[in-house]
């Protein structure tokens, strides 16, 4: 005989699969001795064989059913179905893994005319039983007979007009039981049938009901896409209602074993006296503070603390427990794990390894990358309600408050004045740079999560939210308008890069914090790792942070970047607009003095750690303003009577090197090839700069960008080896090596490991070349249709796209790694800092990702959890 | 003892390692009996040995250089270093492969002053001897001595002066007589040797001379490039010198045994009596045409013309031959296969073939693609010497001439009134295309080989020439400018596709012609071929041109092209523009009448063939005008008070369409899946124009341009299925697949070919993206330099990069076909009509190549000669 019926006291939590992942937690806290409200599980077996066989089968289970209910009888003292003091039920599906649509729970079975009275009585609340009634023939007929909700709301709304109330705990048991009656006549209506005075009527069609819910189009459908199995079922559990508003003696209560909000170990909660769960929602009462309790009830409080620190014991973990007084007596309805804010999560991680609870690994996995990363930006106070005037793309995360202004000098003027600001533009540009740089967030109308704008905020690690495109900038008027509303210059206004908002005025923010426990934790994630986390960095200041964030070298130093500053851009326009080599080589001589400054400033705050400088990549329209912004200045500086003929040239030059496509153009190590005075003079400027440092332990790798052939490979190893040849023998040491970036570099890794030391993967343009997908364009465009239908999971450009660029990356590691075995290989896209694609590249066995400094704490932690298996 | 040295008579053409390729082919022709002037061979094995030993070895050689150079003085009657008859001799080099950097001849070795009157009296002209010495010096001095020909020519340039005449051949006996003097003194002023007398000395100086010449640098690095063993050694070939001009008995000549323009079967060439080769150079006198031989010398005639026929039953093709005759005796000095033009080629392959002489695999391999590339286009006569102003990109290749025109209005009026014009624009858009219908070729200053105007060109089949930066066209003053020159509208032009070169006037031009024995011998390559050859073709008339030229489908009609036609273009815009659903269904379903004709005529024209049509590809701004041209035209508007609405509209829709990388950005199946009215509309016009040719044998295949995802695809098949639903059913039989066009589609075909029935390789964007390199930027930008540089050999646009784009290739095929095994895989890029890349599409197996249908015949040839293993 097959058992397909199981009381509470007969499972244990290594039973889900056949009493469902409810059923078998409950037993297990029956076990642990804790006090559960009696009940039974119906198994995942006896669904299965409903399913193939019908009804009928149900007759045949129906013996062990009434079984354990009348077991359920003598443990509570009451009877199912009569009084005088009735035995009611909750029925909750639960399958071994829960999943949405299926069967909502039902409370109050065991109801009818009879035992209502009967109810009404014991607890001495006419109004509550009546209330118990109609919400019980609500949730029965929505639920397991599909009465539309509607239809029971829109009486109840009918009834509430007439009796002049606003909410449901207004209406006094007279209007309830006319409710009740109006319910059961609907209920006809609509079955066809009368609604069951029955209980054991009631308990068959519920149980039925479960069952039937396994197959709902909606579940059927989950367990499709995720793949989870349709042979395995649901559970049904059985268990007495409990009552919590039943005197002074009774109560109900939520707590937590620890602060959720900062990780205290101190019980947190609140509770009611006399007073069912509901109330608590209903709001008429306000629930006290759980310490409250030890001084109304000091036993029950105790309890509740022992029983909080056993479910720690036995869970491992910060729990949340609802329970309920019933007539003095303690019932635990349910524990879970408590969420918590990432700032408890670090604190309790980090206790409990020390109070021996758990060991590091395991501690490590209670705090996500994302956690980690909520913890390095400013927030929204999560407690106040902001006023969204737009919704944009979140382009670099975190919160921040300020003055709206529209010029970038400006920007730069008001923050001297120790003014606060937010840069506002249609969308930014090199020439913006200052501006970015002096305000405290940035609000684009235009342009994706890789624009100009979203790529160097994330760089300084500066809220942004770009291509808000349901605001207008009116940048002669210096107004942004939304739809209703107009703002001017000044005002103040609120951007939140985590989620996209843009927020009328000053909102509250919470600070970020790199506490004492999670430095802790993250070098824990780095001795778990694999993999080492280095940052992205283009500046002293920038490698000094990265340094601070631990980051174990400078795996891409954007030389371009370093060009970007205001004294600097001027000398390199000069640059691109020489029409001589001469002309050219002046200005170069001019830059190569303050790339070296920056080298001598980078590889000294690096002392000991390697430093991956790139050669120039970006194609040099980019240096240059665009065509019709030049035109404008030539028509001004014409009205003003000035000589044009420097923007003539400059026009003239921008013309020249205008490209259809520039992120497949004239760019990367096919500028350095064709003019080779350009990678020259940064290569001359690195050793400069290593040849004035003796005292510096230096590690300096030298990358060209966008290379696919051995012959460029070549080409540029012998450029760097016979500029060397001009310092001193001996004097130098460096390694040269290349970006994988293009689908053929990626291919033919074989051949450019002959002359490249070590690879770097550039998966933003290795996933744009790959997918055939502009980032600049998609991103605001068909993108978001793309996720909608499913096309995508999510962007390629954050999540890294393993079938595509991931075979890719998989076959350069292992052509490059089998041409050369001590070939070191890392990451440098932005997706070096995304956890999921840290734990692709620990997949593949790369030495190293590269981020942006700010990401570089959750890539480590990425990094721990993907060596742990807690990430794929 | 090893035999180091052979005469012609002992050896033979399959002796070529050992007595090198010109040695071998001498011996050949002795042992076909054949006059060939006598002589030896010094073996490739004696040349490795003195490499290896060095001179000393050259002193064993010697006696058998000896015993062979007797057995040449009793074949000859002459006497080597002494009179009364000398025997002179030629010294050249001859490896096994040709190759430059090799000894080059020297001739009338034996000289010294005694054979020199020797020479004098025998031949009876004493200038005659002193030419030949002065000749003999310098060759001997320059070829083994190394010293500068300059230095030679210079002493002869001042005798000329000092004597007052123009040219060689006026100086007298004594002249040349103080010119040796002259020269002697050089030699030894230069080498610090006299010149030596001793002809054995000469001998052994030149087969050392030639010995050595192995290892020049030049030889060396030819031989690294193309991978020739560099063991192999040359051989040195010594002959007896034979004399035309001994008399009326006497003469020299060249002759073909077809006649190399048209290939008639008949002896081809000139001959001079009494004459040396030399004199034909000289230009002295005129030679006389073959024919004439018949009536001057008779026998040699006919023993010629036998001659030449033997050498064409032996060596199977037609011949190139030298001859002299001494005194009434034919030497036959050379035999080579003939040069000729495309048009011989053909007719000598198929009469050849008939003759019995060749098979048909034979016949094939005779006439390359690349000839019959030049059988299908205008070419400028070759026998003018036209004036070039300008050379730009050979962007589509013929010929053509016309006035200049700089409108496309006014292109299609002049051509309209008969006139033939060139088309002259900065860059073409497709807001020209009717002029680019009305031009008979195409001259832009910009842009490079896969320009707007060179690919519209290429799919007209006329000539282009794009990016001819060093011209300027002035459109308002309607002028063409060269830095020296200046061209008005309606002045002549010509320009040549072929070349690039743009040339001032009217030029002849030779007329294409498919000649019958074109057809016969693409008919045989067809058998041949194991792939077909397709056109691409978006028209009734491309179809039926496609048809004509052999092609067995339509593997791409775009449907984008459709709507470039003048009528049609409006409606387009009007689509584009369409601010709600319904405004652009209303468009929509104006095009969709527009084409159901279209696919109506090709259906037809293709009845029994398939035609592949692909859905709309290109980003939906590329049918919109350029912002600044829309920002001219509502300024012109609004001066001349007109209501600017609907420009103003289509700038806003141009803005808010516009992209930064439009290659990379939305469009292809993007497009339709995020307008899914607008594949809609194409994919009900296909069904349309089935159901209306209820009499036609359609094969009609449906393409998904751009798709990368399963996702994509599936979707867009249901797409397809469910509007086939809508007709009436099983009317309808068709098949769906996509491009592989990008690098993540090639390396997920398995998934692909799960709801594809067939892939097309689109190898313009599979090129563009796998290299990261924009067509429309890079052929006209770095591209020429990487080409110099050796970076990439050929630019990857015309030949098929197999190492990269290859690659994806390959993976895509083999995935592809492994889960569908009978998937059909063809490829319509541009590569599809290069001779290479058809090659490499045969070996990875393809079903077909599709390409524009004026290179169907050159691929139809190069499929066929794939097949053979004649290229690879």
């Amino acid at each position: 005989m097959i058992k397909y019926v199981y009381d509470f006291s007969e499972g244990s939590s290594d039973m889900k699969a056949l009493l469902g992942g409810k059923g078998a937690n409950l037993a297990q806290m029956v076990k642990e001795g804790l006090a559960v409200p009696p009940g039974f599980t119906v198994t995942t077996e006896a669904c299965l064989r409903y399913l193939e066989e019908g009804r009928e089968f149900v007759q045949s289970l129906w013996i062990d059913v009434e079984t354990a209910l009348e077991r359920l009888e003598r443990q509570t003292g009451r009877t199912f179905g009569s009084g005088p003091e009735p035995l009611l039920v909750s029925v909750r599906s639960g399958a071994p893994i829960s999943m949405p649509g299926m069967m909502d729970t039902i409370l109050n079975l065991g109801l009818n005319d009879d035992t209502r009275s009967a109810l009404a009585e014991m607890v001495g609340d006419d109004r509550f039983a009546w209330d118990s009634y109609r919400r019980f023939i609500q949730m029965f007929g929505n639920v397991v007979k599909g009465v539309p909700s509607e239809r029971f709301e829109s009486i109840l709304e009918e009834v509430r007009r007439n009796k002049g109330v606003a909410f449901d705990h207004q209406l006094d048991a007279e209007a309830l039981a006319s409710l009740v009656k109006r319910y059961l006549s609907l209920y006809e209506e609509v079955t066809g049938e009368t609604f069951p005075s029955d209980p054991w009527i009631q308990l068959r069609e519920a149980v039925e009901a479960v069952f039937d819910s396994w197959n709902t189009a909606r579940a059927k459908t989950y367990r499709k896409i995720h793949g989870i199995d349709d042979s395995m079922g649901t559970a049904v559990n059985v268990v007495a209602m409990v009552y919590g508003n039943l005197g002074g003696d009774s109560g109900t209560g939520v707590c937590f074993s620890r602060n959720p909000a900062d990780g205290e170990k101190k019980l947190y909660g609140e509770f009611l006296v006399n007073a069912q769960g509901e109330d608590v929602v209903a709001g008429i009462r306000t629930p006290q503070p759980i310490g409250e309790l030890a001084k109304v009830m000091p036993d029950i409080f105790e309890e509740l603390k022992a029983t909080a620190d056993r479910l720690e014991v036995r869970f491992k973990d910060m729990q949340d427990v609802e329970f309920t007084v019933e007539r003095g007596k303690l019932y635990i309805l349910q524990t879970r794990t408590g969420k918590r804010s990432a700032e408890a999560a670090v604190r309790i991680a980090v206790e409990m390894e020390k109070e021996g609870l758990i060991d590091r690994n395991e501690a490590l996995g209670r705090i996500s990358p994302e956690q980690v990363e909520r913890l390095l930006h400013s927030q929204i106070d999560p407690n106040c309600v902001p006023e969204v005037i737009s919704r944009g793309l979140p382009a670099s995360p975190g919160a921040a408050v300020g003055r709206i202004v529209f010029d970038p000098d400006e920007a730069v003027a008001m923050a001297e004045k120790g003014e606060s600001v937010v840069l506002v533009r249609p969308e930014t540009t090199p020439d913006d740079i200052h501006g970015l740089y002096a305000a405290k967030g940035i609000l684009t109308s235009r342009g994706g999560m890789t624009s100009h704008a979203a790529v160097v905020a994330r760089g300084l690690g500066k809220p942004c939210v770009s291509g808000a495109e349901d605001i207008s900038i009116d940048l002669e008027g210096g107004r942004l308008l939304t739809e209703d509303r107009e703002f001017l210059k000044g005002d103040f206004i609120t951007v939140d890069g985590s989620t996209g908002r843009v927020i009328a005025g000053e909102v509250p923010l919470s600070l970020p914090s790199i506490s004492d426990e999670l430095n802790t934790v993250l070098d824990w994630a780095d001795e778990a790792a694999d993999l080492q986390v280095w940052a992205n960095g283009d500046t002293p200041e920038d490698a000094k942070r990265a340094r601070s964030f631990g980051a174990k070298g400078i795996g891409l130093c954007r030389t371009e970047h370093m060009f970007m500053a205001e004294d600097r851009f001027p000398v390199m326009q000069r640059m691109v607009v020489a029409e001589s080599l001469e002309e050219r080589q002046e200005a170069l001589d001019d830059l190569r003095a303050m790339q070296v400054e920056d080298f001598v400033g980078i590889f000294r705050e690096m002392d000991g750690l390697p430093v991956i400088v790139r050669l120039l990549d970006p194609p040099l329209h980019e240096f240059l303003p665009k065509i019709p912004e030049l035109d404008k200045r030539i028509l001004e500086a014409d009205s003003a009577g000035e000589d044009t003929s420097k923007l003539r040239k400059m026009k003239s030059r921008a013309e020249s090197l205008r490209e259809v496509n520039p992120m497949l153009g004239f760019r990367g190590c096919r500028l350095g090839i064709v003019y080779p005075e350009i990678y020259g003079m940064q290569i001359r400027a690195i050793f400069d700069a290593m040849s004035s440092l003796p005292d510096v332990d230096l590690k300096v790798e030298i990358m060209m960008p966008l290379v696919q052939t051995k012959g460029e490979m070549a080409l540029l190893r012998e450029m760097v080896e016979s500029i060397a040849s001009e310092y001193p023998q001996g004097s130098l040491s460096y390694l040269v090596g290349t970006m994988i970036e293009l689908p053929r570099a990626a291919l033919r890794a074989a051949e450019l490991a002959e002359d490249a030391e070590f690879f770097s993967f550039g998966t933003n343009d290795l996933t744009q070349t790959c997918l055939g997908l502009s980032r600049d364009d998609v991103e605001s465009k068909f993108m978001k249709e793309y996720v909608d239908k499913g096309i995508f999971p999510i962007s390629p450009f954050h999540v890294l796209d393993r079938d595509g660029v991931g075979e890719l990356m998989a076959i350069a590691f292992e052509r490059g790694r089998k041409a050369r075995p001590d070939i070191s290989i890392g990451i440098c896209g932005e997706h070096g800092g995304d956890p999921k694609s840290v734990a692709f590249c620990h997949s593949l066995g790369l030495n190293y990702v590269s981020c942006s400094p700010f990401r570089v704490p959750v890539a480590r932690m990425a990094a721990g959890w993907a060596a742990l298996g807690l990430i794929e």
